[in-house]
């Protein structure tokens, strides 16, 4: 009788489902709308019944069930399969693993949804033939993760690969953590809006850009040449390739891995960054080192939360 | 009939070794003047004599050894075990492994010595209980090493751990890297050393420090409040504070180790380290983080030789 593994990525708008042996042959995949009302506390028992469910249409009975794995957009603690903050769910100190492991029997497991990315780039994606990368997406904000020795680094407060949150400018721009000068502020949507209208404020050239330009609007005007469009997107490179080119001096993975809706800009994108990465980064971890752009696309989550379980039920054994 | 690892680690004047049992019980532990003559042609052969001879001394046949490992101060492959540079030794692609395999007829394991000894203090040290450690040694430069999930972080150029050479400040002092503004150039003994005669350039007050003062009396002159020692002593932690609290945040350790010589200036260094760190840091990335200071001093490095070799032999399984 096959054993199954169910991968769920929990997301502010969509929780996305896989289901895979225990193998890792994906069977199915589907979603569900996120029911965020009144701090999310309806969203376990919706997660529950969508598995329930396709696990009768698949003729499955639940004895076949091994263990979920599920990202979520916040900071969780993985050992006691709790998540501390989620806050585009409304989740707070909430028992996920608990929750779920009551109403299946199975072992859960928890992380971040940028580790699982990060996760399921290496299992299946991009990043497939090498032992350690540095996975960044660029989405509203920025995410990371970071897989060493073939394995996930998550910490104890599961912020690791929080590469958004480095301070890659002192005393710049305010994030909404609080502090001041955070990667996030200068790069992906959050970033690129900013400096549009930073920009802007002094620009007295011609631009296809106004005030309220889409992030694909600038990649797009970058890649026709406009002037304006082209300083925003360099400089987004620019602090970028700094954050990168600290974290691989520091940690010396042998790819980074750029995922998020921002990547669809291409080389307009990769071009500056890469350029500007290889000043300042050191010679010696630059050696082995390759870029390459993400490859699952919205599936990373679903691909390494199944990952997350098969790994810690020992499927890879 | 017991069994026995040796440990060994190369420095630029002298050459650790540690003799210990394959259940991490130290039985000895000498050193040998490093012979850096000729590219440090002659060195290896040093070693494996030192070796035998005190394996001759306690009785131990050369049947009893089960493996070596060596830490060495610069860049190795640890998987082929070829040291790809270590300038103060004189070394450049050079077999290690294999030298030492050729004589003794075990494996053996390379590594750099800034993560042995993050190693080391993870197995017997100050990061004995946590899975995930960022260790910084403060000597003439900045070294370091990462320990996450209880495994070593190496890489395939090995550089990981190299703080020492994350760019700090932008477009800041050269760097015998070749780059500008790494951390180096800011702490440890060439760093402060550095900041000294650039304060005293513009400095009209007075101070018991001079353009040749050594760095403990800098430290000494801060402890007893000496303005301009003051004011060099907060820089350096203000800068060991950026880039530890950005590693922090994207790796997230449970402990962060100070070791090297400079640990010595002990609270005068500690105190405004932690105080900067705390305003630079991620707030969930600190909530399970501790500082403190290294317990194994010189003797971190071959006790992290050990246990790499242990380790890769599956002496902890």
């Amino acid at each position: 009788m096959s054993k199954y593994v169910v991968g769920v990525d929990v997301g502010g708008t969509s929780t996305k489902f896989g289901l895979f042996t225990t193998e890792g042959e994906k069977m199915d995949k589907w979603k569900i709308a996120t029911d965020r009302k009144d701090n999310g506390m309806y969203l376990t028992g919706h997660i529950t019944e969508s598995i329930k469910e396709r696990f009768v249409k698949h003729s499955i009975s639940e004895g076949g069930l091994t263990g979920i794995g599920i990202g979520v957009p916040g900071f969780v603690d993985e050992a006691s399969g709790i998540v501390d903050i989620a806050v585009n769910i409304g989740w707070e100190n909430y028992p996920l693993s608990t929750n779920l492991a009551d109403a299946f029997h199975v072992p859960v497991f928890i992380n971040n949804d940028a580790n699982l990315a990060a996760a399921g780039e290496h299992w299946q994606g991009a990043g497939k033939k090498e032992a350690s990368i540095f996975f960044v997406t660029l989405g509203t904000g920025v995410g990371g993760g970071i897989i060493v020795n073939g394995d996930l680094v998550t910490g104890p407060s599961g912020t690791a690969g929080e590469i958004g949150h480095t301070i890659t400018v002192p005393h710049g721009r305010l994030c909404s953590c609080g502090r001041e000068g955070c990667l996030e502020e200068y790069v992906a949507a959050k970033g690129l809006q900013r400096s549009l209208r930073d920009y802007l404020r002094n620009f007295e050239g011609s631009s296809s850009l106004h005030k309220d330009s889409e992030v694909i609007d600038i990649y797009e005007a970058a890649k026709a040449g406009d002037a304006l469009a082209v300083d925003i997107v360099n400089e987004a490179a620019y602090y970028l390739a700094y954050a990168l080119a600290n974290a691989a001096t520091m940690i010396n993975p042998e790819k980074i891995v750029i995922g998020g809706g921002i990547s669809a800009a291409g080389e307009t994108l990769m071009r500056p960054l890469v350029a500007h990465f290889k000043r300042f980064v050191l010679k010696e971890a630059d050696k082995y080192l390759s870029f390459e752009f993400a490859q699952l696309g919205n599936d990373a989550g679903i691909y390494g939360a199944t990952w997350l379980a098969m790994r810690r039920l020992g499927c890879f054994d």
